[in-house]
């Protein structure tokens, strides 16, 4: 029986223990988290018991894996004391917004000698999962060139996130786009050039940028764009506006995920992504898929994921968006 | 430990027998197969028993639970033998292609008391999932119209199935449809109106009917269109065409299951449903959560699905169909 | 110099004589409009004089033609004095809304000599004309079946139109796509069934019929399926959803004039058709480029499109859907 | 009688001799066209007397305007001799492919006197129009920033363009989509940053770039993201992608021009642009609206266009986003 468990028992963490509940062999054995209101929640929602940090959990439990699921900026400690300590990890993207951190995480990691998963969950999104099945066998050649856009309305930054000002479109939605044109690239970034903005949220009382966009070159020749940005309508269709495609010598490929064939009318038109959470009687959709994966591949040994280097790789890019951008000039990553 | 048997051990059988293999406190105790070679292909890639007829599923498994993955029209005496036994059933759409087959089926499980689930799919397409929960939940007021296309390439009729002569896009397609809109209006069918025509596949080799356009009255006042078609150039967008919506009072709903947001260009352009067989390590689709849901609820106790009487109802509207295209009469489904 | 009348001052009266205003060779002589504050709009936005009735019209100004642009259900008294005095004439569709009146009609122009096209303004529409040019080419080898599918939203019926209860989705918008079905694939209407449902629209105090539903078999053997309502929401993407297909032996044809690739997200979303009503120095759009057809072949003895007995036979095969709707039996048209 | 006079015979000369051939009050006197073959085409075709170059049109014909078609490197001395003589000019875009040849052309209609419209045709393109059209209305709100994708398939550079090597992604489709974005903006650039790609082209006999990247900072603090590739799939949608959009702080708009809502299926599926030439007696299309736009504006005075000045400017960001690209630093092109 692997047991499992939980820092962070928002929403997050409490998906992660529902889906878990699912998988034979595995058992969440306890939460951690310093709220008690979110605590009780999540315990009268669960069933799982909650400690008020990750030492008490750690203490109390014994897990053989931990699920980190704190906000961005407060993965750090936790993480270097768990991995730190041997434990399995999976830890959610980005790994961490300094690469300073990251670096930390990851010697810590290593030097604990426990596997870890960093929370790239596009893996186990169905069209992400397809285009890079497609790109990965060849039928589309050689890839040229590639673009993302991972944008949300006025609706995330204002009202959905407590911590929007700490974080941005860069932080908060470009580690996904990043390393999913990383996986189907399969190249590391050679070096960036990016342009943002900011004084519209701002005007709104979150003083953060508005959007960014980026270029890439990678090390293989081909090129990307990427485009984050935090001020669509909120009267559009959905609070997330995602796509991507690629470009390759023999073929191409395009992702919508704004438009998955799905509309309702009511007092506005809007697209819906169906894959809501529970059909019939099973959780569906890509955090759920993803932390299966990670409970049933610490079980027999398979193949984990996106590691913890990259992980850092991803953490580093993002920091050259932010360099280029103030600059001007290109930046590589690798010089961060 | 719930012990499941599969009647029909071809494609739609290992994939069953895969998916269960999923779910904790379920079994799959043997495979009934008449071709031996097919039997030895779902042995070894599955490691289950094989059988050669379900008497003798039966006798050596006794299982708690049989599914029937047989043909359409080769449903009737194993179905009549295994709810006469008593044992739970899933059984593949249509429950059958008369209504006098349809009757006795629906008369055996009665007698035998088991539980009854046939295999309308759709309940657990996410698409069809979602639209089912917004017009349920009263968003659109009361549905006033609705319509459905489900059709296929050439592909279908002429190279995948060996029996297509044996069945039409009134059989092999609109059980979907018809089921769909019954679930979506909630409402019998009061009667029908239909037309279609024959001749380009008889010119291929396949003496069966091309198309089939049909309209519903339902009890409740509200209509519906459906359409389905077994001709489209197999040049198009993959081998399915499937798109359905509702007007309400309040509201409507439009999904178009062939546009999923993903197109892969290489030698033609098509689009793509990224829910494909397996993502990380769990197995998606609609019929793995059928079937999922289907030994959960025989464990637990919960609500099945639809039953019996509802394959038989869906097999009534289609000799309705068949009936009113070949008179260019109204007819009403309660009267065959 | 061509002179030409245009009886109805209204909006699409106003449209034909802006639109006639860049034609070389042509002078709109007068309006014949009852309403004298429609009268005045008309001339003072168009500079052309009016007169109060179609009499008054052809005595002032003898005109070489005249265009029809009455409420459909006034075309008969009109249409027959100026055909039978042997004057051009564009007709607005349907020709009439009873076969009686149609036939009157067609025995007018008939009798008279002049020439009349009858506004089926699909004809000049960019989607329907390239899917003619597609089909008639053969590259889709010979039509199998189709659809189209013309609807308004709650808007139409109940705001824009002041005469929507002396009317029907039958009559105000399925001449358009019994009109392009029938040009499309090439035959006449052999027989319609049909079902149609009322009340929501009666509740909102419009006494008329909410959508109707028909299917028709060709001559030639294909077969065609038919929707129009009047109870689309009003939050949707426009008041028009219109779209229609064919599927041929060799090939098929789809055509989404709903989504023509602009959308607009302010207060809510929405689809809009880029072909507004004028660009640069140019009037474009379907009904602009009729009228100046209209006049050139006028000018030039070319052909003139669907004439007075095409319009007789679309004003048969609506009467035949509402006949079958309300019988449920099968209907020909040329029984009526 | 406006006379006009156009240098090059071909595609787009033609076009421009029938557009105008609709027009009261214009005349088309003359082509100069070098080719021979070339030139007894467009006689032909159009009844429009042929001359060998551009200074035996204006001796023969003394043209009031000038319509220049050549290829983009070959505007320089025509245009300066033409707009030298202060005959108003329609010049395609780009102006010229560098500054020095544009600042040329800009000084010789400045010293000329005469009118000159750079062919940026988007102005005409419905959907450029209608976006136009809302962006100026204020409803979007102020502009933070946009997108445009103008790409082609392999098919233009290597078959369609006998000069694709002597031209780039970057200067055969960029202009189009700098104008636009700066005509929706409103604003000059003041900076820009690119990558770009070369190798696959090269490998196919034509050694240009394959893709272009840039990111533009306008002068009012907005930004916006533009790729243009040489090498999408020939097996695609056709061989142009165009898209784009602009998110405001009210608002956004979005448009397809890729997907105008028409798919035909024959070998392959395929979107179409169902604006085709001729559409009843009337031709249509931004090329020809454009054209009687021009010769409409020169007869009654009316605003032209986007002016010399602005081609200079469009010539000047381009150049910049060479720069860029090549230095991989942030280049003003008001530096160049």
């Amino acid at each position: 029986m692997l047991t499992v468990g939980i820092v962070g028992a928002g929403l997050r963490g409490q998906l992660f223990a529902r889906a878990l509940a699912d998988v034979p062999g595995v058992r969440v054995a306890g939460f951690a988290e310093p709220s008690a209101q979110t605590g009780e929640a999540a315990s009268g929602a669960t069933g799982v018991p909650v400690h008020p940090d990750h030492r008490a959990l750690l203490a109390a439990t014994s897990p053989d894996a931990v699920i980190i699921a704190t906000p961005d900026f407060a993965h750090r400690e936790v993480a270097v004391d768990v991995a730190g300590a041997g434990i399995d990890l999976l830890i959610e993207k980005p790994l961490a917004t300094t690469v300073e951190d990251a670096t930390l995480i990851a010697d810590a990691v290593r030097a604990g000698g426990g596997r870890c998963l960093v929370g790239f969950e596009n893996r186990w999104n169905p069209h992400a999962h397809r285009a890079h099945e497609v790109v990965a066998s060849g039928s589309l050649g050689s890839p040229i060139t590639s673009h993302a856009t991972l944008s949300n309305s006025f609706f995330v930054p204002t009202r959905m996130l407590a911590w929007a000002e700490r974080s941005s479109p860069a932080w908060f939605l470009m580690p996904h786009t990043v390393d999913l044109l990383m996986w189907l690239n399969d190249s590391a970034v050679a070096s960036v050039r990016a342009v943002s903005s900011r004084g519209v949220l701002a005007a709104r009382g979150v003083d953060t940028e508005d959007v960014v966009h980026a270029l890439i070159a990678f090390a293989n020749g081909a090129t990307a764009n990427l485009t984050s940005a935090w001020v669509l309508p909120d009267a559009g269709e959905g609070i997330v506006d995602f796509r991507f495609g690629v470009v390759g010598t023999e073929g191409s490929i395009t992702a919508d995920l704004s438009h998955q064939g799905l509309s309702v009318v009511t007092d506005r038109t809007r697209s819906e992504w169906p894959l809501s959470g529970t059909i019939g009687r099973s959780q569906v959709g890509p955090a759920v898929w993803m932390v299966e994966h990670f409970a049933r591949a610490l079980i027999d040994g398979g193949d984990l994921g996106p590691g913890v280097d990259h992980g850092l790789a991803v953490t580093r890019v993002i920091c050259a968006v932010e360099q280029a951008a103030s600059t001007g000039r290109s930046v590589s990553p690798d010089e961060l």
